[in-house]
């Protein structure tokens, strides 16, 4: 096993971005091709580190950019959401950006363009949800603590499975908005699954969050739950 | 492995009672406990069966007669749910006979008394969450397709580890009593988790459920989920 990484750069409407491929080099065949949405934070060495770990059980990844190269932010930074909130607010455009980098995934040599999937976190999760919501042709999609807002336009039927795993505690997707979600991706025929989690807030996958007065907290138990969730899930997708 | 079954008769109040013990009679040493509470119809060949694959698993399991023996009905009867109802008429005689069943469990030479669990199917869902809320100390249960209603009295604190699988489209127990559920389990302090399924309503594990009027039907990728995620639930309160 060659786990390496490769920065893919690519252009779209004059910006340029910045999205990294990590794959097993050594493999001589076309692998599944698995979509890894970051954070709001945007791309850093834990989701490349993660993909590592996707890699070494035969996927292809391509952690993906959707704001452009070095729009990038901290936590400690004044408004860790800056680059989020301008997707946020145009749902069109974060439509647009997931379906080149879904394309951009297709096209590398290492994966087999008819087996797709994708993974998000937090505003990632959101991501994975509105690139099902396009209609895109992926297999299917895992969002860890994700945001589940619909786009404010008509969804097409969504024929990727999806597994949200969920944090009940979570201040950005309460209890409401799991129903509201629920009954969404029920009326677009999607096969879905929720894996709900108590006394778990929102990050609960990040190592790095420890905000409890926001809800932002690493949860082991759940972490592990839902890593283990994710595996099976994107193994029954392809074998 | 040599899977036997032996037939458990126990006395309460002057009523006898017909559990089944199902276990691996090559193992040595004693091994995990798993109580396993039927449907409304109670104890049948189909749950036999799957004590049989759980002992294969390197468990051994008790099947719980709660209704007393010859007490049986099938979903041909006029009135399927006859002996359930007299125990969700008086829920301080369900826990009574939860706990007796629990104890003979845990008198079983196969059993490790000190790592015991319970799993259930739609009434027998309510028996393991009523077994938990008793305060039993059992180390985890698995609900599927349970019902959610409280008891009319306080419950313990919940140490035992829960897992509740759940269909979504449940006639039995619609959005609003898993919310409710969500609530008494995080305020009893209990580690809980709840896998939601889509289109998927009660019964889902039964392979004989075809009542799609009634909301109970078999459905196999919800069977197949819920299956694996038990099988790795009681692995890891073991392991």
């Amino acid at each position: 096993m060659t786990i390496i990484r490769r920065v893919t750069l690519h252009e779209s409407d004059g910006d340029t971005f910045e999205s990294m491929a990590v794959f097993d080099d050594s493999r001589s065949t076309p692998v599944p091709g698995i979509l890894l949405f970051p954070n709001a934070l945007g791309s850093k060495e834990a989701d490349f580190a993660y993909a590592e770990k996707l890699a070494a059980l035969g996927y292809a990844v391509l952690v993906a950019d959707l704001y452009g190269q070095g729009k990038r932010t901290s936590r400690a930074d004044p408004d860790p959401g800056l680059y989020m909130a301008e997707l946020n607010r145009d749902r069109a455009l974060l439509r647009e950006r997931l379906r080149r980098v879904h394309a951009l995934l297709k096209d590398m040599a290492e994966v087999d363009p008819a087996r797709t999937a994708a993974i998000g976190f937090c505003f990632g999760g959101k991501c994975v949800l509105d690139l099902a919501r396009s209609g895109a042709d992926i297999a299917g999609g895992v969002s860890f603590h994700g945001i589940y807002d619909p786009p404010p336009f008509a969804s097409a039927s969504i024929t990727a499975k999806l597994l949200i795993c969920h944090g009940w505690d979570d201040p950005l997707a309460p209890p409401e908005s799991v129903l509201a979600l629920a009954r969404e991706l029920t009326e677009a025929g999607c096969d879905w699954q929720v894996h709900a989690y108590g006394h778990t807030g929102h990050a609960f996958t990040d190592h790095d969050a420890n905000m409890p007065d926001r809800g932002l907290v690493y949860q082991p138990a759940a972490d592990r739950r839902s890593y283990r969730a994710m595996r099976d899930f994107l193994a029954d997708l392809f074998d």
